[in-house]
């Protein structure tokens, strides 16, 4: 695991095993793409977390030590993905909240995962998964650390040649990827799942619907996913992935999916390019 | 923090930024009443734990050897709790599971909480929690790390004359107190919800259920719980507990209750016996 790490700021790679996200994943995080030194996505990632924050009554952020940290880790990395966790940290054993919190804020730069390109031309092949996203709207849209379902999840299968799955809420109606939000063209209408009662509300799916303001975002069916005409994932990390198969229902990428590419490149990320 | 721990077997208080268990929750937990360097529910405890770990695709734990660090951390502590922490360990970012698994585990001891006598004879004050707990089968009955709806539901108070609360499902039926295990007997007949789709199936509830086989385990209603003629929670750190009060119905410690207790007590917790 080659990881630069900061916590609450040290040079150290270790938390205390009494820490609140350890013991109840109590806490939020982000993962950022960086690039060159600049994160496009920053202000959108930072508003997440503060959204995530308040939700959690964890004490505000200090977006700029923050960014001066995620740079801290990614020094000499032209390429990088930031992790950052926030967790209500050590408290008393027992949920109630520590009287006078004191954040732990752990900083971790990471190598990029190597995409071929063909990834970003030809997209993913997806299984439909069994686990069924549970409905919380309390923790919904937020990127807290409780993410034992996405584990679940992406244990169902084993097959290399499949790369992600398509997530369901207790309905049986599309929700995201595990790790990726999720478009679709259906009858010629940008759409993707609400994120209210389950999902994340992904920086990237953010930026999707500021560039698509026309976007239905709504109740999307698996029947309506299987009759697109286009679905693409679309992920901090990753970008705008097309999806090539899902099950045994084969896909193009669209004049949609390769329109928002080109967004993600004139963006500043690299490998966001049809090849 | 007063707390001896174990990490991996050494004496160590620090876990990796990087493991799974804070990143995503991934683990297991118990959290366990140790008298005089015995447990009596060492074994339920142990079942639970390997439950868990089946349920999550964790190896096999050495019951053994987690008894032998139990002992470790409470060494010359008549009473005490141990909490054992078990995750999947450091892996690669990402929800895919790493090869070859190495769990991170967790031995922590702590002093128990001072209960007052009273509390044991009159019983605690309750109050019915706002938020629903989420249904998700794959996770129900196992004590698993993502605890964030337990953290959200003790933060709705802060009167610290209401000791815990009534969490309820989608449906508005009720589940367990945050921290414990409920029961009532309700017409003659002691009951308790099932925890087949939430909640955590508590070793004092299997233990009560093995004591009382003719209890109902199924759904309970919120009506049925204010009809209640003796209402009790239980849990493995503080045993069987009345309640006094839920929102603005009181009631009487019954003879099931002090039965139970009795029982605890017969089976050597020093506290659970009425004052």
């Amino acid at each position: 695991m080659n990881a630069r790490v900061l916590v609450n700021g040290l040079g150290t790679d270790s938390v205390s095993a009494l820490d609140r996200g350890l013991a109840y994943g109590d806490g939020l995080f982000e993962t950022i793409r960086l690039v060159d030194g600049t994160a496009p996505f920053w202000p959108r990632h930072m508003q997440r977390l503060a959204a995530g924050c308040a939700r959690l009554g964890l004490p505000k952020v200090d977006a700029d030590g923050l960014w001066r940290e995620a740079l801290q880790v990614t020094q000499a990395m032209p390429q990088a993905v930031v992790r950052i966790t926030l967790t209500r940290g050590i408290g008393q054993r027992g949920y109630a909240l520590p009287i006078g919190t004191n954040p732990t804020r752990i900083v971790a730069g990471f190598e990029p995962p190597v995409i071929d390109r063909s990834v970003y031309r030809d997209g993913l092949r997806l299984r439909v998964c069994e686990l069924r996203l549970a409905s919380q709207p309390l923790l919904a849209g937020i990127k807290h650390l409780n993410r034992l379902e996405q584990v679940l999840a992406r244990a169902e299968w084993d097959d290399p040649t499949v790369e992600e799955g398509v997530l369901r809420d207790i309905h049986g109606n599309v929700v995201s990827a595990i790790s990726a939000n999720l478009f679709a063209v259906v009858a010629g209408r940008l759409r993707t799942p609400a994120v209210d009662r389950c999902g994340v509300a992904g920086v990237g799916r953010a930026e999707v619907l500021a560039v698509c303001p026309h976007s239905q975002v709504g109740l999307l069916s698996l029947e309506a996913l299987f009759a697109a005409s286009e679905v693409f994932l679309v992920s901090s990390v990753r970008g705008v992935v097309p999806v090539r198969c899902l099950a045994r229902q084969g896909y193009a990428p669209g004049a949609t999916t390769r329109r928002l590419q080109q967004h993600w490149h004139e963006l500043g990320f690299p490998m966001e390019q049809a090849g």
